[in-house]
């Protein structure tokens, strides 16, 4: 038997073998690329949140202080936490870019991006070593050459994308520029692989450039978007490009896209509420020699000791749950993600994934009063910059309005003050909490949950109460003036509600 | 202030509020169900696969036998997640039932699917507390109690959404038969928990009836589908019934949402892949001390000790990633899944999250020669009924093809030949391996995770080696002849492909 691709006239009229099979192998196999990247999604979601176990399992015996060693391997497995959750968040990024381009996928794509995956997830375990041996350079060279390792399999399915044009999104396919494309999409995708070659270099000899060309690869990207949002603000937006360059902006200062950003965030809420009830069942089992002899044989008496423990988990699952419930009707009503609403969720997320440290933290300390106004606090602390966050994207969302969002939750549209209330409640909630805890000289961590999970039904009482505030307000103020101009613009659809509370009437 | 409903005529022009709040409410907050669907998939396949952990985190110390105080820990564990995922994809395929009733949603049924869910992660800590104390009946009480909530919850869906019709499914919205739906549905949604109030009530005062009974639950989903299935497989499909049962069919023989088996599959695969990179990063960090004195201070050595654990570790992502890909593959090319499918694709997902369990084993045990051909059969033993079962959802699928496929996986079809090595290379590489630790006396497990490694390069050669492979046997045989008549239809799109293998030439 010859390869394929060599004519075959022997084998009964099948000798077109050489010529055919480029034409069939192209014709076979496209893909759409939806459900790859639903899983990339998950894929990198749990691996950027995974590596917050090793932290709330870090080991605190209740006769041990918590002393400085404590305190500092905590620390470094806050450090590896929030390193991995940003790596693989930028790593995210640039796939999400990467299939803006590549439209379409076949097996040798989905086999690329599997190699890729398997890179990335190996890139906790370098941070693992950095953090264990700061001063060894095999952590940051593994590090790099994960990196390259990444680069170079994105390289490779450009490569392959480019080649076989009918892969890529349609725009680019159609372009008469599309080798320039290919440079510049190249460039982008071994920007950061380069920098690791060099930082490897540098960590055979004198490590700590190494660390810092390390930080470059983390921070640039979200160092460079802040400045670039901030200059907007200030300047006002850039002057357009010239012709030459014009042609590259097709995905640089594209939005992000949307579903990709729900999707990821989805997995982060997703893995942050089932990690909790892993811990329940390792460790809230109780031991059956334990219950005879400390409990008298009664289970109950034995899962009765560790109540606190549940409530802290039924606590913390309503406030992951909740969490996603405004994200989940945040972006219902946002048209488009731009980058720096991207980057306010990247943060949001990071806290969010710090939950379950809030759960470790106030169950842990439980049975010690004078600790659980400290772990109270940390818990608010989370809780309060997870929301904010949240509320952070809204307030950006709300500066470019027109573009961002849906016409009915603009400033002065029908659910404007809805939303606000959902995002506001528990930022207020939080701070609210953390308040108590300086004022009072004790709080109960049961207190804690019982209001954790009271949250939903003010949730569910909310478009009453917002109804009654703004009611209320309009009845103390007599408010029937002009309100500020410039939002006054019908709302499509909301001009048969008499009733939507912050659309004056006409004048 | 009084409640919204009164009407408040003083509230400058506002008194509308208890005529039109209903108008408002219905006309707001309406919304897509579908990513609250892939959040609440994601979370279901993580809990599904989640109690895979505890049964890998079993210590087995090395001068400790394999005894038989161990095996039963290890056994009792294993039936714990088989029973958690059992459960949990009950609850998963009666979730997605409901939601193909109820169509849309508001923030009410948001939030009650939240609890819904909420009630579903606690399922596993129930049983961990039943295989702990068997004889207490506290565990099993505790189990009613949440399947109860969840039924209850559920009921609480329903009835809201029959209460405002806009939310159900535009069929059933059109019905004239609303009611009738409404009592049939709350029937399935509280069979369970109505077994269950009375396994709680047996549980108190005879509890080996309650564990029949919650067998019942978990069970009876399972058998009366394949008892189902093999009955129209033997007698044909049963007769249709008559009318006044015919309303009800809409949801019960409906096949699953095609979209929410790849969600949960596309979860299982996600977090198995990914639990793996966790045991890494917290037990093969070397500890600084071990370094200092075994290692003499060289990490890499340290490292090197360590390297069978990388090596199992790609080795499993590896067979992961492939399987998904097969289930990809396997799922781009099938247009509706039905039940028996989805039963198929719910076992072969319970050994995927076995996988884990065969990274330990594999590494475990890596040290001592005379466990690794067992601990290789055992890999090999889950990988084979993994991918066993990936090969009977697509035969399952050939069964009904018209329905199920897309006409180019058809048999005959273009891609048929293709498909079918895909899906059949992990279970003759797994059956090859397991052969060969019978035949040899010691098998390495460096070998058989290289060989994990080598299969993806398999699967980017398998269009090439397919090809040759019909090549060959048209040339051996001479094969011009009829083929089976009825399943030479000729293929759409197919006909201007000239060697497409297995379409033989008109006569």
């Amino acid at each position: 038997m010859s390869g394929p691709r060599t004519p075959e006239p022997a084998l009964g009229g099948q000798g077109a073998s050489s010529t055919g099979s480029q034409d069939e192998d192209t014709a076979d196999g496209i893909q759409s690329s939806h459900r790859m990247l639903s899983f990339s999604d998950a894929l990198l979601s749990i691996i950027a949140t995974v590596m917050i176990l090793p932290v709330t399992h870090t080991e605190i015996s209740p006769e041990q202080e918590f002393d400085k060693s404590v305190q500092k391997l905590l620390a470094t497995r806050i450090a590896v936490y929030l390193m991995t959750f940003l790596i693989v968040t930028v790593a995210w990024a640039a796939h999400t870019r990467l299939f803006q381009v590549v439209g379409k996928i076949d097996d040798t794509l989905a086999l690329l991006n599997l190699a890729c995956m398997m890179s990335i997830t190996f890139l906790p375990f370098t941070f693992s070593l950095m953090v264990a041996f700061p001063e060894v350079p095999l952590g940051i060279l593994l590090f790099c050459v994960c990196v390259m390792a990444v680069g170079a399999v994105q390289a490779l399915i450009v490569v392959y994308a480019f080649h076989r044009p009918h892969l890529l999104s349609p725009q680019i396919e159609r372009s008469a520029h599309r080798a320039l494309y290919r440079q510049h999409i190249l460039g982008i995708v071994l920007r950061g692989p380069a920098l690791c070659l060099a930082a490897a270099g540098f960590s055979l000899f004198f490590y700590p450039v190494a660390y810092l060309l390390m930080a470059t690869v983390i921070f640039l990207p979200y160092v460079s978007k802040v400045a670039g949002w901030c200059r907007a603000r200030l300047v006002g937006p850039r002057e357009p490009p010239a012709h030459s360059l014009e042609i590259f902006t097709f995905d640089l200062h594209e939005p992000l896209s949307k579903e990709r950003v729900e999707a990821f965030s989805d997995g982060v809420y997703a893995i942050v509420a089932t990690l909790l009830i892993l811990d329940i069942c390792e460790d809230n089992v109780p031991d059956s020699e334990d219950v005879k002899v400390k409990f008298h044989g009664s289970l109950v008496a034995a899962l009765g000791a560790s109540g606190p423990h549940f409530l802290a988990y039924f606590g913390s699952f309503a406030t992951v749950g909740l969490l996603w419930f405004a994200h989940h009707s945040l972006f219902l009503h946002i048209r488009k993600a731009t980058q720096p609403m991207g980057l306010l969720n990247t943060l949001s997320l990071a806290f969010v994934g710090g939950l379950p440290l809030a759960y470790q933290q106030t169950s842990a300390f439980a049975r010690r009063p004078h600790d659980e106004l400290e772990s109270v606090r940390v818990s608010c602390a989370i809780i309060f910059f997870a929301s904010i966050f949240q509320f952070a994207i809204w307030t950006t969302a709300l500066l470019q309005e027109g573009e961002t969002l849906q016409p009915s939750v603009r400033f002065g549209g029908r659910e404007h003050a809805f939303m606000f209330a959902k995002l506001v409640l528990y930022p207020g909630a939080s701070l609210l909490a953390f308040a108590c805890t300086c004022v009072l000289s004790s709080f109960s961590t049961a207190i804690f949950h019982a209001m954790q999970i009271a949250v939903p039904f003010t949730f569910l009482l909310l478009r009453l109460l917002v109804r009654l505030a703004l009611a209320g307000l309009r009845g103390l103020r007599g408010l029937r003036g002009p309100a500020r101009p410039t939002h006054t613009r019908p709302v499509p659809g909301a001009t048969d509600d008499a009733q939507s509370p912050l659309l004056p009437a006409p004048c």
